[in-house]
């Protein structure tokens, strides 16, 4: 089970917001189709979001048949496109930064399949350094994990929220297959629930042992002393290690704290916005109010209810116990060590 | 909107399990139908219950058609059946009590209608007593609630969840009759979704505004400085003041701590029970899977996945600022308090 593939001239997204019932594809032949694809969340996770769009950004060079000198003016279209389909998870602006870069770096290269091959290279790029950076992720994080115990996880930051591994499922499948004996609580995360339909999936595909439990068990659970780490992923990191991550982290992680549970971040360094000083100033989506009221379609609220749904919160740094990144784990003080992360080589 | 109405011979429950979609009854005509009807959650909510088994002992005594030194045998029959339907709220079993009590008072009466007779009277005044308990609650609470302000609540704790006005949603519908700029958040509540489905339902059919939010984002919202008052309902409270109520009611205290927000519990007394010490003796439901893994019959999450479903957990008295009974407001130190309030006439 891909996120996303590309076969050439074709990006293939898995239609997550159909699983577990069903699997289902759209093949994006233009950056339009990507563009939608990302605001209906059938491709999502800050990662998979990232490599999508870098292939968007393709499709846009693949889709233009002008002159050579037009490109440029049409590529900012393309980007002003993708760049308005969520605004929280900064991999997406990451991405479309290094496609633009790249872009610009073909300013001698004068013929357009000449521009498109390095562009395609440099999304490839983009999807490969995904996969290298979870698989480190999935090794460093390991030593968070104990050799026996439970995990707690938070909607998905699987391989279907990346281009493949995962960044917490990273880590929970390094530890699982290293030999520890874990078991995982898999938070069911409404309004989408992408841990009952997308987390639990993928363990039970991986036979990683999980049970689902609904958001609001979650400090049950802690009480009860049956959660021994929380790993989750995050959509943006402040320069000060605030975390802007799906709706619900924040109450677990005040939770793990008054639980004494560790509590851990799981990315890779795309996912850092160092230009962002504290969390206050992360963009938080809000989502329509149909997700609230409908669960594939099947209404279970009054219909003209007033709702609230925002799709992310912001945990401060002084929740977290450690960020786990491809490049090490970054404990407090974030603002110093988060710095000193990013300009190492 | 009636919970339940006994119509003679009929107790009439309001199949919740249905609603906001559809509003169908169920015209009991047996005590066997109302334990059905219980473990259903067709009516649910303790003070509910409590009425609902009276009646259900009732329709037990008008099936009987033995002689009259057969009944009390017969009755300890129906008693055990009702007593296995739901273990955690103890107003299910006061009520019984209070049933079994009549009974064994009718000792000197002869003709088995005679008995009968004594037994709806019994049970109508239970039913009654609720009503004017609630009144009270609401009087006596409102005390608690802001001129103005965010009251969140969880799970529902209204007229639906008793025999009319409710327990927390009483002291929400005085404070907004009195006057106060009120407005409420409602968590939905997984996974039977009683906040979505009947406490937005209750709230917008009296005018009162209410915005339904998911379980998990209560947290941002306090953290966002949007809840003023917590306030919840009640399954079983301990002598000590600890409090079993809907899972997810405990998450809410430790994050209404978290952020010096008030955080009530409203229930008639009939929901205390001296003879448990702490929390830690009152059984706790476990509910079938399927009630995670469906909405309205729509799967939600792989077939065969494990599943955790508690149906409360239990709050300790540290977080409680206040329980509203209609008595009095009783605060801490609760082992004194609620001991002084359960002997007061």
């Amino acid at each position: 089970m891909k996120s996303i593939e590309w076969l050439g001239n074709i990006l293939r997204i898995l239609d997550q917001t159909k699983l577990p019932r069903e699997t289902a594809y759209r093949d994006a032949k233009s950056y339009e189709e990507v563009a939608e694809a990302i605001e209906k969340m059938e491709v999502r996770g800050a990662p998979a979001i990232g490599a999508a769009v870098a292939y968007g950004y393709v499709l846009g060079a693949l889709e233009y048949n002008g002159p050579r000198q037009g490109l440029t003016d049409f590529m900012e279209t393309v980007q002003g496109r993708l760049a308005q389909t969520r605004p929280t998870a900064v991999n997406l602006f990451w991405a479309l930064r290094r496609m633009e870069d790249r872009l610009r770096d073909c300013w001698e290269i004068e013929d357009l399949d000449g521009v498109r091959k390095a562009l395609i290279e440099e999304a490839d790029r983009i999807a490969e350094d995904d996969r290298r950076m979870n698989r480190l992720i999935g090794e460093l994080g390991n030593e968070v994990v104990p050799e026996k115990g439970n995990i707690l996880t938070h909607c998905n930051a699987g391989a279907l929220a990346t281009v493949e591994y995962g960044t917490a499922l990273s880590v929970i499948r390094t530890a699982y297959s290293s030999g520890k004996s874990i078991h995982v609580y898999a938070d069911e995360t409404r309004p989408l629930l992408q841990g009952a339909r997308l987390t639990a999936l993928e363990l039970m595909n991986d036979k990683i042992p999980v049970t689902l439990i609904a958001d609001n068990m979650a400090g049950s659970l802690m009480q009860q002393g049956k959660v021994d780490l929380v790993i989750v992923g995050a959509d943006r990191i402040a320069a000060n290690g605030d975390t802007a991550n799906k709706i619900g982290t924040y109450s677990l992680a005040v939770l793990a704290q008054a639980h004494e549970v560790p509590f851990y971040v799981a990315a890779p360094t795309s996912t850092i916005d160092l230009k962002v000083a504290t969390g206050q100033e992360i963009p938080i989506e809000e989502r329509p109010a149909k997700e609230m009221k409908e669960c594939f379609g099947v209404p279970m609220a009054p219909e003209d209810v007033n709702v609230y749904n925002p799709a992310f919160d912001v945990t401060p740094a002084k929740y977290i116990t450690g960020i786990i990144t491809e490049k090490g784990i970054v404990t407090a003080p974030y603002s110093v060590n988060l710095l000193k992360l990013m300009v190492r080589s």
